[in-house]
């Protein structure tokens, strides 16, 4: 694919300054920039490079005032970050629209539904009874299994495992290897010692614009009827671990390596740093930030609020104590030093 | 599938009083049951909806007197929640097992000797000299390495990977995207700062009843011959790291996203919750239980007690501990105060 | 294979005492050796297994004198230890490396230039203009993306997944299950309490000799141009979580579960426990020793140094810190107790 100087412009509704039939394939650092790419200039701090640039083009703000002579063309906006985003966005939106078509072999089973536009990778299975919506990339090894329902947009990335009954929402992508609706670990204790499998029969729901990253794992929910919910616009990272009936709320975001056990409600807009471990059967309150590593043992009741440690405390309250934590030796030296006073002095009114 | 809620009732052992002709093709909570669906009731406190259920049967206890009219038919049985169970787990079984047949493309290599009533989904992958059970069902996508055993109605999911050598025993069920067998994490430090790779050559041994979340990882043994062995019974969350040589002992149950390091064994029946790490070449006795996120560092001897903390306290000392580390602030005050009137006494002294 | 035991004596250097013909299939301990195997004797603890052993050849130190009667053959050498770790080796190779060819359907895309003696395993899928070396080997159901480059010797097992653009270097090892190249975790929050995706269109660069285990994902960096680095040498357990961003210095060794936020840059020859979480914009000093769990909050400047604990401590502050935090309630009596003196003797003073 390839664009003028004034195609980009027309985009990005601004003017050139230049050669409007400059040739551009690629986005670059201006630092980096060579012939065939287009750069922004938005920090005054990288202005110097804007002289020695072999860019093309470059992105610059209406107040940009040259103090040198200039190679590249010019296309001159407001805001020449968000502009380069614009650019950043349709670009990917290319590289991961421009799959499509179905290669073979390909499964689809029987009574499936599949919109138009769709890409279907080779070994990617879908099974019986699925419905698939409109422009779906489905990347190859990806495993959808039977009365999946996925909504319009999505992309499931290569290997992504959908177990049977799970429901997808729009414009949600999924990253390689996650895996959705496997069975809720629930085992009944029997008096031998042994363990009896309780049956898994719920299911999972990623509701609108949810991303998962890769090698996610989310459970499905134990009772026929029940369901394991991510609402709309969460954003999962990497290896996470949803557990059976578990609920996150929208627009919470949750960093790498945690997990949240089962039966548990996340509130909406919460941040969740990585590897924190929440327990069952807990409530987390709307916009509660967890830094790394915290565990939650019981219920955050008040909103907004942010926690750190094994068990929480509040953010403030944990760095008081810690603060004292490394010093406990010194501590314990004062407590001895008065030890030793009174012993001294008690001795000494005794001696009396 | 649709039964009548005479077979129903005839497959639990009871007795229908209305329609024994109705419809039944799925199970459902008494509150949200639909025509054609079939519910239960055990606790008192959910009566109020059999009076309202459009449910096509209820399963009740032969305690119960309804105190209002009734339109579903009732099945009445001794204990209705167990009923129910059974009917969930024979629902689960119809689920899982009416998979069946083999899907094209599939890889069978050679020497393999395959049992019968197996499912083998498309661009599922099985190598040379595999020994596969009766009733074994292997999903899409899964890759089953050269020389690997495995006994009857064994489960692996979607994308399962099982390197070459692995046992995997009977009754077996392992999610998607979970690896049996990767190379144990074996470097010997070289005098040039490199590390050289110790080739890790044992296997990965899983014993009957066995039951592996999705994406988990047991590493293989290091030495020819040796084993990481998964006793009985034991059951495994999704996530969990296993590394080479650690023997798990029978019927332990280990949640989410742990993590066991090389050459530790764990006893039997113990209990280890999410996010937990235990060191390697640790023992840890029958009968532990682990909180979450607790670090082991060294080997737990006596049997059945319970831990908290990294390192890990007694449950009961490390929250004693722990409501004096909140309290450390308040602590550190209270020594400063005793400082102060010791000097000043002190002080008194000198000035007298 | 099957190799006789002179043969084997060249391959190490040594000398045959006995039968040059015996025919040689495995390697065994030992204890355990059947005929047809090789053992060997380095630990004089293990003499005994020497006289009883049915091992086909043993190989042992040219200082060993046996005491009784021996049956197998010896294979006599400087290091006895060493050399069985050269026939690991070699074994392991063997059984590495007897995998080749291609099996089919495996898919390759347009413009994909591939090296000599590679294998190819069915339902592998390699995109359009990827780059692959000589000796690679691409288990079944492998994804490599468009644009994707990898250097001879490499292997990659069974459902690895390479995003295009990815660049893997050669003798390297990825395995079961790992993802390169997902899109790093990065949102921008907006006034509406939603999120907008920001585009992750760096990629990540796996240098030479650096081995990866099963289940580990390693995000693409986001600015075009921008790369995820693993440096020469390192290696990676089982899953690891390495944000966008980041990179990770030569010959350092991270265990399974650790995480590493984005934009952090880890030192060389560092050792890094399992579970550790390293906080994102860090910088951690080369050498750097982290124990397992531990939490890093802020960047470590001085290289060499242990730590523990979350935030970390050095290891030696940690360990004195937590003597005293497990005796908390102890010193708080020791407070109390001068608190009721101070008291008492206060009162005294007043009632005179």
């Amino acid at each position: 694919m390839e664009f003028t100087t004034a195609q980009i412009a027309a985009l990005l509704g601004g003017k050139v300054k230049g050669d409007p039939n400059g040739k551009i394939r690629m986005l670059a650092k201006i630092q980096d920039a060579k012939p065939g790419q287009i750069a922004f200039l938005a920090n005054p701090k990288y202005e110097q490079f804007i002289y020695t640039t072999q860019a093309t083009a470059v992105i610059v703000s209406d107040q940009f005032e040259p103090k040198k002579e200039i190679t590249p063309s010019l296309i001159i906006v407001k805001d020449p970050y968000s502009s380069f985003t614009v650019l950043l966005e349709e670009y990917h939106k290319m590289l991961n629209f421009q799959k499509s078509g179905v290669e073979e072999p390909s499964h689809v089973g029987e009574g499936t539904v599949i919109g138009t536009n769709i890409y279907r990778g080779a070994y990617s299975y879908v099974g019986n009874q699925v419905r698939i919506g409109d422009n779906v990339k489905i990347y190859p090894n990806v495993f959808i299994g039977d009365r999946v329902v996925i909504g319009d947009n999505t992309i499931l990335h290569a290997g992504v495992k959908i177990y049977a009954g799970t429901r997808v929402g729009s414009n949600v992508t999924i990253h390689a290897g996650t895996v959705l609706g496997s069975d809720g670990f629930g085992f009944a204790p029997q008096a031998d010692g042994t363990y009896k499998t309780i049956p898994q029969l719920g299911h999972v729901v990623i509701e609108d614009n949810v991303s998962i990253g890769a090698n996610t794992v989310i459970d499905c929910a134990t009772m026929m009827g029940d369901q394991t919910i991510i609402r709309k616009g969460v954003k999962l990272d990497n290896l996470i671990q949803i557990a059976h009936n578990v609920e996150i709320g929208k627009n919470t975001v949750i960093a790498a390596q945690t997990g949240v056990s089962g039966s548990t409600r996340v509130g909406e807009n919460c941040i969740i740093a990585g590897q924190v471990g929440i327990g069952g059967h807990i409530e987390i309150a709307d916009r509660t930030s967890l830094g790394g590593q915290v565990g939650i043992t019981s219920s955050v009741t008040e909103p907004g609020q942010q926690f750190f440690g094994t068990p929480p405390l509040r953010l403030k309250e944990f760095f008081r104590s810690f603060a004292l934590f490394k010093k406990l030796p010194e501590l314990n030296n004062r407590v001895r030093e008065l030890e030793k006073l009174q012993q001294g002095s008690s001795g000494a009114v005794q001696k009396d």
